[in-house]
């Protein structure tokens, strides 16, 4: 399967694999499905440098970029310093019944 | 001082006292400082429900008011379901030298 859901799936292992990689979260907006927004922080601009340089991000870009009409990359200032947001992610783990 | 940002700061109240309040984190475009855009989630309905009717939120609402000249609630879905996110609020503790 080639979504952008799958793409976004392979996206998640800069969260396991980039220490500076603090939050990727993806939403879909529900009045206009066509909306993606990725909540992206990191721990400084290094840390988001080598992500964007970082194989898995190319691979991501590459695998996407036919789906995009329109990118808008929206920097932000976090309002509270002392508010720290940080993704976590579930690893489904399967258990054999004894 | 009665801005937005001090006023969000009292928002922060819910991710300390609602246990079903998980994200509340505010952002400034960068290049258009007059957008702020805050992230909430909720572990369910009930608990957004609660939280509207909060006397934080009210208090929030009501001090925020004069400042709002557009709001947007834009309802998520996200888009992977393992792939949490959280908020932590650092507090800052002064400590007697001795």
């Amino acid at each position: 399967m080639n979504t952008w859901s799958s793409q976004s799936r392979s996206g998640q292992n800069p969260l396991r694999t980039e220490p500076g990689v603090l939050t990727m979260y993806a939403m879909q907006d529900k009045e206009n499905p066509c909306i993606i927004t990725i909540l992206e922080t990191y721990s400084s601009d290094e840390a988001y440098k080598s992500h964007i340089a970082s194989e898995h991000f190319q691979k991501y870009k590459q695998g996407t970029l036919h789906m995009v009409k329109n990118l808008e990359l929206c920097d932000q200032t976090p309002l509270n310093s002392d508010n720290i947001i940080t993704n976590t992610i579930i690893q489904y783990c399967k258990t054999k019944s004894t």
